[in-house]
């Protein structure tokens, strides 16, 4: 049995082993693969937080996957980090306990990052450079440097917009840190209309700009809408785009931006992202496609991301 | 944060502050101060496992506690008990990890234990010492040993029966192990005509025994049925029964004794057991009732028995 603590699951994170494992989850997933179990919700509405458990089970595999992750949003004023968690694994064959992985909310951020930044490589255009991150949080900076990761070959441009014009100097410094081309910028609307590729990342309940502004060609990843009631998208891009993308049908219809879109329009056509990256389902057809994303977090990326720290966490021990 | 493992909690554990927090428990469900989630399942069919996850938190009280519970049942074969799991506690003001409760079923048992010992002493007769445990294992041990607990001034007599005698043997011989007066029997018809107290403890999926052979004054607590389909008792007895009691009414009329009795007649009035430990509801109102308690198992007996552990980790601690 394997109890590690956050620093040591990210000394043995690997991220072409992850990228792998979770690309390989998506596709179990939109295959009917993955016994995913519904969403747990607690919420603790006095202290600003709330916790949700996810739990499910690629078939054949030899885990099954239970992840709880927090979020108390004043935990920063008491001088925390607002996500918390672990990831726990028991035998599919036994029900032994396999590994507890207390990352403190690490593995999720960072699946999370890398669900989007596969959907972002898999459907933006092949000469897509200058991408604009909405939002400066911790998700803002994984997109950034997991989509890097996965296109080694591009010189990527980060423009980085918040509400807060600091924090988005902020998470731009931490991405030059990294060795990334970033920038903070102040006007929102001329952002989207330049960008290649949009992602957004922020807790908003309301579109984040106006329909219209997106010019053809660009795609978006949007991260932040995970429950029910969040909305970072005008529902015009999402009905008018060429190609809606989710992760797991039967939450994205409830949980983000499909929601509003769908009841704008019932018959909306939206494919898993697991059909898309298996080639099962076409893509972008044509440079002038707007693709959109919309991501609500599975089970299936926690399998994997649990799955490649075991890997490793196995093959140092022997 | 504790970490401890099964023989750490074994000894930690203390029965008369485990039973006085759980009775809390129960009282806080019942009247309406804890957030129960939906229980999740996860099934192994091939490997005849399940999973379930339990959680909550009662209102104002410093943790939340999620509860994962598997049943490999093909285990035994290979050497290792059925039973596997852990508890987990968080803090409900910041999401950070209180404790990590490794007992791999064993607070489960105790707990459900502890939850049908409470439910029989609320309701038997006073001078009820006949008992008749109906299966062999873990619980039928655990619930007689809790019982004698709970009734220390009583001379109690446990008469075990199971399917399998030599099971039953085996069980009783624990019992007497443990200083109780104890005896395997053969005929469950006679026992049961007989019994004060009658406590089923099995996984049937149809009625153990037939209507019509339960006597007045007796008192029935079930405990095997703890999910759709399962049914131990004869549905006349249940639909009329003096008094009817559950843990959780949204839980107990789709998973226990109810479910069925409920199909019978719609009508079928059933307190919960919270607000037969507090007063708040009459319990037995004559010596010829006959009462049945069904018990499914909730997050609250859970919060409580991890609570009894936090508190005495803390106490060793200081």
């Amino acid at each position: 049995m394997f109890d590690l603590n956050k620093p040591q699951i990210m000394e043995l994170f690997e991220f072409n082993e992850a990228e792998k494992l979770i690309q390989n989850a998506y596709i179990a997933s939109a295959e009917g693969n993955v016994q995913t179990a519904e969403v747990v919700h607690l919420g603790f509405p006095e202290e600003n937080g709330d916790c949700h458990i996810k739990s499910g089970h690629i078939n054949g595999t030899a885990s099954y996957v239970i992840k709880i992750a927090s979020g108390f949003y004043d935990n920063p004023s008491k001088g925390l980090p607002s996500s918390n968690g672990m990831m726990l694994a028991f035998s599919a064959k036994t029900g032994e306990t396999v590994a507890i992985l207390r990352d403190e909310g690490w593995l999720t951020d960072m699946r999370t990052a890398i669900g989007g930044a596969l959907a972002t490589r898999a459907l933006a255009r092949a000469d897509a450079t200058k991408i604009l991150i909405i939002g400066t949080g911790i998700q803002a900076r994984f997109q950034a440097i997991c989509l890097a990761k996965l296109m080694p070959e591009r010189v990527l441009n980060f423009r980085v917009w918040g509400r807060n014009f600091g924090a988005a100097q902020t998470a731009a410094n931490e991405l030059l840190s990294q060795e990334l081309t970033a920038k903070a910028v102040l006007e929102l609307e001329d952002e989207v209309r330049s960008a290649d590729i949009i992602i957004t990342t922020t807790p908003a309940v309301l579109p984040l700009f106006e329909d219209g502004l997106v010019r053809t060609g660009t795609h978006v990843t949007a991260i932040g809408a995970d429950s029910p009631g969040k909305q970072e998208l005008p529902v015009g891009l999402v009905t008018s785009a060429s190609l809606r993308v989710c992760d797991l049908l039967r939450q994205s219809l409830n949980h983000g931006e499909f929601q509003a879109a769908k009841l704008a329009d019932p018959s909306l056509d939206v494919t898993e992202l697991g059909h898309i990256l298996s080639g099962m389902h076409p893509g972008r057809r044509s440079k002038d496609d707007i693709t959109v994303v919309d991501l609500t977090g599975i089970a299936a990326q926690d399998i994997g991301i649990t799955q490649a720290i075991i890997d490793a966490a196995a093959s140092k021990k022997t």
